[in-house]
């Protein structure tokens, strides 16, 4: 018998009713009630400076988050796209998380979502955020990938996504990341 | 008689010694006395939430920043790479900037730079500076670009740089960005 | 009274019938009249291979390619994205241009469409032919930007543009690419 | 006992000596003599043209290309950088490769390489092969990655490299390969 996969997820915007919050809670309760996950929160992260790293080491919301990540089994990264790029708030949490030998995205399994009020979705921010989880040796899922674009149509005042087309590449995009995950583990228990 | 051209600066690094921060004063420098120059700081810049720009406007750093922005004929963006992308921090300011149709990166001439420990000098982080001001619409001087690898060889304990190739390239990039904003001025005058 | 502007173009599709074609010869309608436009064919250019630049120089068909385009005010690229990059042909055409101290992009006026029949309307194409562009020193417009995505839903049988919001955003460009090239020519005058 | 690997390479230079054939030829040395290896030769590709795909099908220069990509356990990519992307014609071979729902890439394991006789060793053509690959939903190694910048003093007359990290670099990354070969075919076998 497999124990229950633990996904957590970081959203990319800190407004409260964000498109992006609502696609991350799209995605988590796609993956079903055998998968448990948890939202990590990330508001309290200071800017990052590398005086403050090399005086201070990790400051206690990193770290908390570091652990998180580390203990995870996978983590699902929702973004939107601010000015065609990661938003800064966002990067500089990882900037943070990625400081140190033991820098818990590495071989980490991860999905990307974005969703965008305009038509193109997010394709470029995806293309930035894998670079940064290149750097990171994180595993990110390939395919599908889930570009959300015109937001705005595609959920309702309660943040539930009504869009069928949307949900369904979301579903299947949490099936093929639970697949990859266990694949993963499959893969790192063997070595 | 032309007027003096006066460039601001904005360096991606908070740490106090930063490599990028000796670039840009070699940058600032290789201007020359007839150019009036000014480092603009950021690290007071809070995270950026569209729900407290809805709820209060852009904070009194942002407005500083985007009068300064605006005022001047031309910006050095000057910025290591952190995990092959912009610093999260320096990125936040840009979200802030960017907010609101007056948005103060529009049409301006920007030059940019970047240092890195390792070899490849930030090949990638420039691609990405590139993006963001193709959003902001900002105009870009495009050669001769300036890739500085191994910083820790090229400036000495007061920040000097003592790479000839590399002050030679920073100053034919600087002489090349005082044509470029005459040329934009020019250009926009004309309009 | 200015001469009239003369405009070359390169569709990055070869088959006969392509969107991106089709989104070409919009483009074309779109600058009016007083416009002279030439489409450069480039079906013809073999294979670039250094050792035969060494060995025998540029062949007829490039040379013909770099005289259009260094007589020309401006060009347009359109392109499709294939496999999310440029098309290895239209790059291939670009790669034997771009040889040689007499590079006939540099300091010209470029402007980018794309058309795909996918949602996200070549957003990563766009991306990867700027920097393409920027190594050429060329001058590529930048707003407005235009990618056609669900581009079998936008022309008809005849080829033509049948999208009232695609063909309003195709002769913005036009409009803001002849000033564009008009603002450049002028820029250059000055020097 | 485990079956000895087959290895496949593609140089992205057409020409006779090039530093990325020597690379290539370094990091097949590298993987031992308990690896097969076979360098693919493309230079008889046709410029891809989707109108003849779908009147002739696929050219059997590009028939035999799929064929032994798919029977190879992994694929070597070694590439120059031209103007700032992929040679023009490296991504033709990739163009014709990836038409039909057999894409041999898929769930390939990939390594990838860049010489360049500048500094920054391919930083810009590798982040764009990995787009590619993501497309192809091949399996990109990620660590260690092998940027050879300032080739033309790396390797001697007979095309050997000559320098020691460089040499380093390129068999830490071909152990590397293996390990994520056999790691991708454990991961494989299992589902």
């Amino acid at each position: 018998m497999t124990q229950p996969l633990h996904i957590v997820a970081l959203c990319g915007s800190l407004r409260q009713h964000s498109y992006n919050g609502m696609l991350m809670h799209t995605a988590l309760q796609a993956l079903g009630p055998a998968v448990q996950h948890e939202v990590l929160p990330w508001a309290d992260v200071p800017p990052f400076n590398a005086d403050v790293l090399d005086a201070q080491g990790q400051p206690p919301s990193v770290q908390r988050l570091r652990e998180r990540i580390r203990a995870a089994d996978g983590v699902l990264l929702v973004t939107p796209e601010y000015n065609y790029a990661l938003p800064g708030m966002l990067k500089n949490t990882l900037d943070w998380i990625s400081r140190g030998a033991d820098q818990p995205f590495a071989g980490k399994p991860v999905a990307l979502l974005s969703a965008t009020t305009g038509p193109l979705g997010g394709a470029r921010v995806q293309n930035e955020a894998r670079r940064v989880m290149l750097f990171l040796n994180a595993l990110v899922l390939q395919k599908p990938e889930v570009y959300v674009g015109m937001a705005a149509s595609k959920f309702d005042a309660e943040g539930r996504c009504t869009d069928e087309v949307t949900r369904g590449f979301v579903a299947a995009q949490m099936e093929a990341f639970q697949r990859w995950v266990r694949d993963v583990q499959r893969m790192q228990g063997g070595q």
